[in-house]
Formats: C-alpha cells, sequence, structure tokens
C-alpha cells in the first residue's frame, strides 16, 4: 500500500456525512441509499482496481426528478459527486472520493422505445451495452461500437468515455453514434441534447458530452442510431515475419480504400499466450498476426477478401487462412477476444494501456516499446486496434515483488510519451480518468487546459463532478455566482433588410 | 427596404473608428485594412443578400499573430467582430455589424502539408473546399464533405457552419471530416484542438467548434481527412407517380442496410425547372425523381445497382434508368446541380430553405408543404437530400410585389416548424445565421438555450464575435473578468493506492 493516508474522519465530518445521508434518503427513499461501511466497500473501485477510495454514500435514483434534486442538493451543499455506470472504467473513471458521493445510475435499466422507421434506440443510461443489441438483433439490426466490456458496460458509461472497440474503425466510436441525450446539470436543470436525426443547430454540446468522463453533467437518457447486420462476415488470419511487414499490411489495406469491419494486430507474445490459453490456430513463429474482418453483400466480401489475401501475399505473409464457415469465423477470433485473460495467465499482474499514434509509426513504436522493455526489465503483449492505431500494450508484472507496480507504471508512462511524441494521443478509448490525467501536460499548452477549465466552468461551476478525473489540476470558478446567465436582456436592434 | 434606419454615427463615433482603424493598421499594415466606403460595400452581405449592413471596417491578417492580436484589441475595446471566409453563407453567418468590424481570413489560402501516410491535409482555413480535393486529387484522394458551392467556400467557413453536400449521407458531414484546429480565442490564446488522429483526450472542443458558427472562436489552422477515389461510381434514375412512393423507396433502401454515396429526391416543379434548363432527361411526367449513386469495388458497385432496381420497380417506379458511363452519371447529376439557377429562371426571385426530418415523414411533410403552399399563394419546389431527411424547399416569390418576401419569410418559418413538429430539426447543413435566430426557442427550452450561453461565455466573455447570430438573445456573463482561470492551484490530495 503507498499513497498517503486518508485522516480520520472528526466529529464535524461524521455530523455532517449522517445529515447528508438523512438529505439524501428525503430524495431516494428506501434502499436507495447506501451508508454501511461494508455495502460501500463494493463501490471503492473501478476495473482500475489498483486505486481505491471507499466514499461518504452511494445514491442509487430511479427518476430523472431524483437525479435532479440529488445533483442540486449537492450543488448547494458543495458535496463532490461520481457518476457511476456499471464500474468498468479501466482508467478510474468512476473511483470514488472519501469526501463525496457515488451517484450510480444502474436503476436506469430500462429500453424506452425502440424506433425502427428511424433506425434508432431510445434508452436509459444504465442499460449495457451489449442490452441494446439484444434488444434489436430479432429484427436483424445492432449497435456498433463494441467495448470487451459490452457484456457487463452501461451506455451511460460509454458515453462518459466515448467508448470504441473491434467495430469503431468501420463504424465509428460511441460519439458517432449517439443522436441525442438528456441529461441533468449541477443545477438541477434538465436539458436535451440532439434527438432522432443527424446533426442540430446550436453548439454541438452532445459531442462535448461524449467523451467528458462524468465532469459536465449526469445522462439521464441516451438515444443511438442502430444498424442491419450485414449480409456476410468472413475473416482473414495473416502471419507476418515482422511486425513491419505486418505493419505495412495495414496500411496497405487502409490505402486501397479498403475499411475492413475489424483490423486488429497482436505481437508475439500476445500471439503465443492467446494460443496457450485457447488453442485458436494462430502461427505460433509470426512476429505479428492481422486477424481482418470483411462485412456487406456477399459480392463484396468475396472480392474484398480476394483483394487483401493479395496483398498480404505480396508482402511476405508466411501464414494465410481464409474463414470458411461461420464457427470458423468465431474461432479466429477467439484467440483475439481472450487476449487480456490469457495474458492473465502467464504473469502474475499487467496493466493495459491505451495511446492512439498514427498508423504510420506502428513499427516505429512497436520497436522502441522492446527497448523500454528491457530497460525497465518487464515483458510487454501487444494487442492493437490497428487499423486506427489504437494501442493496447499490456505490461506484465508481479505485484508481490516489491518496486514491479511502480516500474510497471513508469514503462506505462514512457509508452504513452511516446505515443504523443509521434504524433499521437494518450487515450484511444479508456479515457484519462485518474491513470492517465498527470500526462495531460503532455499533450495540451497551459493555453489548452484553461479552455478546457473554462468549459468545465460553464458546466459545473461548483466543480463537485468527478473531481480529480481527467485534469491534473483543480481550478476554481472564481466567483462563480456570477457567471448566471440573466434573463430577457436586450434584443437584437433591428436589421436592415434590402 | 424595410426595417429601422440605423442613426446617422456621431462626431464621437467618427473619432472612435478612426481610432479603431489605426490601431488596426499597426497590427496588419498595408493593405490589409477596408475602410472605404466603396470597398466596404463589398463586404456588406454574404449570400443571404436580402440582409445588408456596412461594417465599420475589414481586417484582412495575413498571420496567426495578426489574429490573435486583433482579437485581443477588440476584446479589449469591445469592438464586434464578424469572422468571414468567403462569405458563401445562406443564412447570414458572415453578415456584417454596423457597429463592428469583419475578420476575413481569405489571405490564409496555403496549404500547408499533405500527409499521404496518416491521409489528411493540413491547410489553412482560407483554401477552398474544392481546394482541398485540388491538392490530392493526382493521387487519387479527395476531400468527402461536398456542398454546392465547394468551388467557392472556404473550409474555415465550413467548419463555422458544419458544411454537409451529396455525399454526407455516406462519408459524414464536415464534423465527421476534421481531425484537429488551430484557433484564437478572443482572448489571443492559441490553442489546438485535436490533431492526425481520431480522437482525443481531454472535453471534445473540436466537435464543439465545428458549426459554432464563428461565435467561440477564429480558426486559423485545419487539419482534414482524405479519402481515396471510389473505384467505381454508378447512378440510378428513378421516376415514381408520387412522393409516398419515392419516400418508401428511400426507406427500403436503407432499410436493406445500403447506404448509397448519394441519394437525392426531386419533386414534381423541381424536375420540370431541371429538365427546362438542362435536359438531363428526366421524366417530366414524375411526381417524384430518385437519384441513387453507388460507390465502391466494382463487384460491390454492380451488386447493388441490381438491388436497388430491384427494390424501385417492386415500389411501382415508372422510370429506371442506370448510367452505363462516366459521361451519363454526370449528366444524371446536372439536373440536381442545376436545380437552384433552374429554379432561378422560372420565378423572379427564391428562398432556400434547410430544415432536417426524421426520413419516416418525408412523404407527410410533403404534403403539409402543399398546404402551406395553397394557403401562401406561392409555389415551392423541393429539393432533397433524401437518405439523411434533409430538406431544401425553394420557395418562390416576386421581391417587387408588396408583401411578397414577407410572405415567403412567413411560408419558410411555418415549414422550419413543421420540421421541428415532426421530430426534426431546423437546419441540415447551411446553420441558424441570422435566418433562423428567432425560431431557436421553437427547438430550445429556456434551460437549453442558458447552457449554450454559459458555454458562449466559456470561449467569448466579452461577447465580442459574431454577436446577434444563432441566438435571439444577447446574454451579458455577468462580471465577466472573473470568469478567468486561475494557474496553478490545489494539486489534488495523493489517493491512496493498494
Amino acid at each position: 500500500m503507498s499513497g498517503i493516508a486518508m485522516p480520520e474522519p472528526d466529529a464535524e465530518a461524521i455530523a455532517k456525512r449522517d445529515w447528508l445521508i438523512d438529505a439524501l434518503r428525503g430524495i431516494v427513499p428506501g434502499e436507495g441509499v447506501i451508508s454501511t461501511p461494508e455495502e460501500l466497500r463494493a463501490y471503492e473501485c473501478d476495473a482500475l482496481s489498483t486505486y481505491r477510495q471507499v466514499p461518504m454514500a452511494v445514491v442509487l435514483p430511479e427518476t430523472v426528478e431524483q437525479v435532479s434534486k440529488v445533483l442540486a442538493l449537492c450543488d448547494r451543499e458543495r458535496i463532490k459527486v461520481v457518476p457511476r455506470g456499471a464500474g468498468t472504467s479501466l482508467s478510474g473513471g468512476a473511483l470514488p472520493v472519501t469526501d463525496g458521493i457515488v451517484l450510480g445510475m444502474g436503476k436506469f435499466n430500462r429500453i424506452l422505445d425502440i424506433d425502427w422507421a428511424n433506425r434508432c434506440v431510445v434508452t436509459q443510461p444504465g442499460v449495457t451495452n451489449l442490452g441494446i443489441t439484444r434488444a434489436v438483433e430479432h429484427e436483424g439490426f445492432y449497435y456498433a461500437p463494441d467495448p470487451s466490456s459490452q457484456i457487463a458496460c452501461t451506455i451511460g458509461g460509454n458515453i462518459g468515455e466515448n467508448s470504441g472497440g473491434v467495430h469503431c474503425l468501420k463504424y465509428g466510436l460511441t460519439t458517432n453514434n449517439v443522436l441525442g441525450l438528456e441529461m441533468v446539470l449541477t443545477n438541477g436543470d434538465v436539458i436535451r441534447l440532439g434527438g432522432r436525426h443527424l446533426d442540430a443547430e446550436g453548439y454541438d454540446l452532445l459531442g462535448l458530452m461524449t467523451g467528458s468522463e462524468g465532469l459536465l453533467g449526469v445522462v439521464t437518457e441516451v438515444t443511438v442510431r442502430i444498424l442491419q447486420k450485414p449480409e456476410t462476415l468472413r475473416a482473414v488470419l495473416m502471419g507476418f515475419p515482422s511486425v513491419e511487414a505486418g505493419g505495412d499490411c495495414v496500411a496497405t489495406i487502409i490505402a486501397r480504400g479498403i475499411i475492413p469491419g475489424g483490423l486488429e494486430m497482436m505481437d508475439h507474445p500476445a500471439i503465443n499466450a492467446a494460443e496457450d490459453f485457447c488453442n485458436a490456430g494462430y502461427p505460433r513463429d509470426a512476429q505479428a498476426l492481422l486477424i481482418c474482418e470483411l462485412d456487406g453483400p456477399q459480392a463484396e466480401v468475396d472480392h474484398l477478401i480476394d483483394t487483401v489475401t493479395d496483398i498480404a501475399r505480396d508482402l511476405g505473409a508466411t501464414y494465410l487462412k481464409v474463414s470458411q464457415s461461420e464457427e470458423e469465423r468465431l474461432g479466429f477470433w477467439a484467440g483475439r477476444k481472450n487476449a487480456f485473460p490469457a495474458v492473465g495467465r502467464i504473469s502474475p499482474d499487467y496493466i493495459c494501456m491505451d495511446g492512439t499514434i498514427p498508423r504510420s509509426e506502428l513499427a516505429h513504436v512497436l520497436r522502441r516499446m522492446q527497448q523500454m522493455s528491457a530497460k525497465y526489465g518487464l515483458r510487454v503483449a501487444n494487442v492493437f486496434h490497428a487499423g486506427d492505431g489504437n494501442l493496447h500494450p499490456l505490461i506484465l508484472f508481479d505485484a508481490n515483488k516489491p518496486g514491479e507496480l511502480d516500474n510497471a507504471e513508469a514503462f506505462g508512462a514512457d509508452i504513452l510519451k511516446l505515443c504523443v511524441e509521434v504524433g499521437g494521443v494518450l487515450t484511444g478509448e479508456h479515457g484519462v480518468g485518474i491513470e492517465k490525467r498527470d500526462l495531460m501536460p503532455e499533450m495540451f499548452t497551459e493555453d489548452d487546459l484553461n479552455q478546457q477549465a473554462r468549459v468545465k466552468c460553464a458546466f459545473d461551476p461548483t466543480q463537485i463532478l468527478n473531481p480529480g478525473k481527467m485534469f491534473p489540476k483543480l481550478h476554481r470558478c472564481a466567483e462563480l455566482g456570477r457567471m448566471h446567465v440573466h434573463k430577457g436582456q436586450m434584443p437584437f436592434p433591428e436589421l436592415e433588410r434590402f
């Protein structure tokens, strides 16, 4: 255990906490407020479980009105609020604060409307990502973004983190698939952004909210677009003798104007860990494995499969296999989808990093990572969303060996700095959260960060929402009350019209 | 001429103007500041030429530093600033104000870098939309959004209005094709948003800026993605005996999971106006004409052409023609692309409206528009981006007949209110500007508009940028100086880590 221990709460803090729990119970009756230490433990961390903090209370509202009242109460009393979906964040986005509450949105778990004519679903934010697909698949539809945690993670959390997945190369991240939101501001106002259509007038607050990591407001309703399932899906496995050749193949496929449904890459350690785990049929001697999935009408898919295999052959692929059945296609994916548990078997612990680089830098970054691996004395296995340059290096370590966690974290930070150095960014789909907030100045100038802070102040002037996440410094929105927008002022002068 | 005439400037105003022009000349030397009445006339309006106002001065900076100094000066002196690209806005987005300056970005006209490996172009904002395609087409690439004004309109203006075009159904609006921006804030700070990659950490200010109609900052550099030209392009012309059948065909094509490169619809008056104008070979007796373009590998296009023609036949198409050559394909488009000048020939004046509706409401909205046409005694011709529900009704009138312009504007407002009533929005791609600002409360609640105003205050606390556009009321960001974000405050307490 490291870090500075929190001071024991004093009598005043205890009294304030008791008062707060009573006030919350006045808004959300019954089982909706959790306050015993045993029950609170369940909320002490998210999927970045190296960080844990027990909140003062957890509140589980069931209605928009309750969310509005809870936020207005906390805003007035300056109580910190950490919104939470299913707690699957890999960057600590839902890590509680000890002097605040967790606002769990799990009871907002109903799908409200399936609008077939406009190809969209209106849902509450606590519905899981996969739950949306489950609700529409009987008519041949699905919701495209597919994070690995899709069975558990909620659509509200997906909006917070702008979640991605294997299919984002072709079908976009969450931000490309969300059409509308209802959200509650910290002052209790309920506003609507977007709707059952593309684009809208006014500033694009819908885009701004997506990926804002719970710092700007609490989402209470989501409208997403759904897509028709492709007529045909086929995958190709391609093994290469070097990561450079694999990287070239990725670049060439994209350069030919082909946008595969998925284009994933694994390096030698990841291939072998996956193969040990589930016998997916991967070539153990390959230095790089690509899985390329093509979807669409049968004629198109057959044509593209030929093009992709030709490209791979020209670039010296040493292994090439095209799926001949749906079963075989799923088999190809089994290794990739189990890569994380597979790596978990060959190492006591690992951390999963998340950075994005220009596609052209793939081979260079992999080489540099090998050098870092030697320097830190820690193994690294790589699994990529290669098509869009999103890296997921898994750094292997043993938490029981003194200093190895610190070492692994330093290695991880070096990888992310390298991503920025080659023109990439600190995250692809896991968010900044706690994990990467101290690296933000690597990416942004002080002027950039100040403008981000001003936007935060425009939504949350008392800074109660998810404090400590994403940004390394807390800014006071000085004289906040004055930011209030006055109503009914000054219509513009009449225009001269010809 | 209507509206309230502006008062003659008094001696104090003249002195202030002279002082301002001197100050601007201190920043932008030589020909960069325009101040004579004759030269200023050239800037009195944009493409919504029913509104005209002569600004105090026009400044044409050539460097980011000059833009920064001009904005900081105007911020300090509370001088209003209207940013301008090529002045092609159809919603009055670049209409000057009489007590402010125009900041013309026309001299930012260089392409800075073509990054083939990462498939993007870094350009100054004054380069035209088509200029980007021209710079990359020799290698088989293009920039996808294609507003009708693409030969003249600038990429900076496209970002202001989130411009679309025929190909946006498949390839997205400007917001889906912009990867990064450099912009200047009103305080003179220069910040960078995004980069040569998809997604980034922090709030999505890139998305927020796109479509913000020049109210949040001045863009000085743009990075856009470029796409490989499709291998094959073919178009189908389909005539239907009713708009309902045409609407059904659009819905069915989309429902089958086909996303055409373009899917346009014209009604009977538009078909005949276009045919009179350029003999495109359109069926004059059809009540609805669809142009459906398919692009991609040849095998895919051939397959999809068969599917689309089968759908049209099943739905009772009375006319069906597939392009057999590139020349014929361009011929199909000639009528659509000339629809506006064609309508200009059959009426002394027209206004082009821009609204978006859920695709399922197409036939209903067309019927209601016919009833309105009878009520107002004005003809209407319809040209749609049918695939994404974006309407462009052209209302025909004669400005020389007293009251007809007012009548046409009232008709237009009724159409936009109808768009909102059926679940759509006030604009698809032309922006709100002056034209639609007074309709914003049809779309947004006061809470919604207040939140938009707070975001404006986070960027432009003195409200100097493009005042009077997009929002019907001017809000004061009270005690603005206090919104400044203080530096270097309060690092977060150390976390407990396990």
